[in-house]
């Protein structure tokens, strides 16, 4: 099949633990797949050719932590919010409401709009929760069309107690009859362990029954104040804790004496003004950090991965590099996937040019639209 | 000429303080202009229709404070700050070198493209400062190239005192030889009045001599620290103090009983990791307030306004309806223009459709690019 080389490659971020940063670069894709990159001097000949004009080039973003799948809008909530009101989790119950009330297209089609949105914005891979059903259907349909956006799909049945039910039905229901009925849909289970949402004690339970019905753990942690998820996550091995925005000693040590990413989501710090999570004291013990949008209507409203390195570097003092490899590499660590994040030989021909000499520029810029093509599996998607 | 009715606006802020917010609104443009905005019952006809399918109608931003004539990049810089080390007004010197150094046509492609980049996300009237060249010819050939972009030029000599050249000796300089060169390209005349900079004297001292030849006011004050520059500018009724990032209770006194704009830049205190001004001490003392971007290399290089919007909700606690006013109308008051930053019967048909319900997603939707399209002079640009 047709072999195209990228050059012009001012330089080219990889996401590649083993080779970082390649400066004045050229790369080969075929078949949607990356089969060379390295020097400019070096690189072999192909069918075609795209040259960059010295711009940047980095992996697509992995937005490993987004809830997409809902109706209604939060804007009355948020400017109240901006005004002085804390952010609570209930706020959720608002879109639970709009959402069972929308019809799967209306949903497809507002969930299939914010794809479009991230992948303009480089995102070439995004997890999908549910999590605005809560019944046994409005879960199960929410997860049937994400499958239709991802491939990383993730059962949130446990996002809260909706109104009406104990939490000891609700647990009940969800690791029982809202399992079976989702789990054909979904890659992942996740919990929201906070308070005014689930317990330690509940999200052992749903979590386990999530990876005795095939699925993989993720976990909600540590967003509104310090609680058992983060420890849960890493005796589960759990693929990421998100938020981590309070941790004890003890949390950072698990985390980087484990397998669990730590996502971070500054968004949501944004959006609900809180303070921001200590990046660095867990970059510094060695846990290795993801960043991710958060994508919702309630509490971080951006689908823009751009904006969030942009807060990791002046928020969370991450260095850039720190921050596009959170923001690649990470997300691509916190899905356990090895072919997304980065770009060698093998992985997935998914490809970011920047207008800008380098990655430093997501920073250095914020807010501007940085993001001019993308390309996807091979295949030119901007 | 052709009337054209935009129909279908969801919600039209119009910037008029007479009646700033319509909702289900209609707006009729002709010959450049708006000749009648109202609810979308009582719509006059009109030769040509676009409908915007219920989204939000804001006035094309006015970004009154930007330093756009320059050459190069000073990634470096902002790596450095961004790992602790302070930013100082030094740094300009750095960027000074690389505009004398570069081509009339090389500094006009830059400017070009920011100009450009800045449409792209709603900006549709940009002040320009020049201030990268410090000699009477650098200077000259900044303002003659900026005229070629915008009617809103500013003669900016004052930015800082140059390498090898004594202070005495180059305020002599700019309020005579340079001023005289610069003035026919000039609307404004503008001086960093700061610690490193310029003293009240020396402010005082150009800004006086710039008014006599001709040019109107505007001064950078209190942006490192306090000091006179935001008396001087009341007094000498600049059009706009800009930063007020420290302020005494005199000078919050000052703002609110004059004519002078307090412009705010929150995307410099983003890129120099400093305190956000104090936004609503000024509006509740009844200062006018601008946002706008600062767009230059060192201290803020977003072109961004609705980044900027952002910021002035999340950091300096602005309600979306003070941060969408501060950078229309506002912006429009710090430039003492009438005719643009409103959308009302006689001003220039600016207008800027949002992807969103309402203004408040320029804050709630952070990062996200929500601008889709632009009309200049009731011109399609975007």
């Amino acid at each position: 099949m047709t072999a195209t080389l990228f050059e012009g490659i001012g330089l080219l971020y990889t996401g590649d633990p083993a080779r970082e940063e390649i400066e004045d670069a050229a790369l080969v894709a075929q078949d949607g797949r990356v089969v060379w990159t390295g020097p400019a001097g070096q690189a072999p000949d192909a069918d075609e050719r795209v040259d960059v004009g010295g711009r940047a080039v980095i992996p697509g973003f992995v937005d490993s932590h987004a809830h997409l799948i809902f109706a209604g809008d939060r804007t009355a909530e948020f400017a109240a919010r901006m005004s002085g009101e804390p952010y609570t989790a209930g706020g959720i119950r608002t879109t639970v409401a709009a959402t069972r009330a929308a019809g799967d297209a209306e949903l497809a089609t507002h969930a299939g709009a914010l794809v479009a949105e991230m992948l303009a914005q480089g995102t070439t891979t995004v997890e999908i929760k549910s999590g605005y059903g809560l019944t046994v259907e409005d879960e199960r349909r929410s997860l049937e069309i994400a499958t239709g956006l991802t491939d990383e799909t993730t059962f949130l049945g446990a996002h809260v107690v909706p109104a009406g039910v104990s939490a000891d039905d609700y647990v009940r229901t969800v690791t029982g009859e809202m399992l079976r009925a989702c789990a054909p849909y979904a890659k992942w289970v996740d919990v929201f362990c906070e308070r005014g949402a689930f317990d330690g004690d509940q999200t052992r339970e749903i979590l386990a029954a999530g990876i005795k019905a095939g699925l993989r753990a993720r976990v909600h942690a540590g967003q509104l104040g310090p609680g058992p998820g983060v420890q849960i996550a890493c005796e589960l091995d759990a693929a990421s804790a998100d938020h981590c925005t309070h941790l004890t000693d003890a949390d950072v040590a698990a985390l980087a004496g484990s397998g669990t990413v730590a996502t971070l989501l500054p968004g949501a710090e944004f959006s609900t003004r809180s303070p921001y999570p200590d990046a660095r004291r867990l970059i510094d013990a060695g846990a290795t950090v993801a960043i991710a949008t958060d994508c919702n209507p309630g509490s971080s409203f951006t689908s823009s991965m751009p904006f969030c390195v942009a807060l990791a570097v002046r928020e969370m003092r991450m260095t850039p590099l720190e921050a596009i490899r959170a923001a690649t590499y990470g997300g691509a660590r916190a899905l356990r996937r090895d072919d997304v994040g980065v770009l060698r030989p093998g992985s997935r021909a998914d490809l970011v040019v920047l207008d800008a000499p380098s990655y430093v520029h997501l920073a250095y810029r914020p807010g501007v639209p940085l993001v001019s093509r993308v390309w996807r599996d091979g295949k030119r998607v901007l």
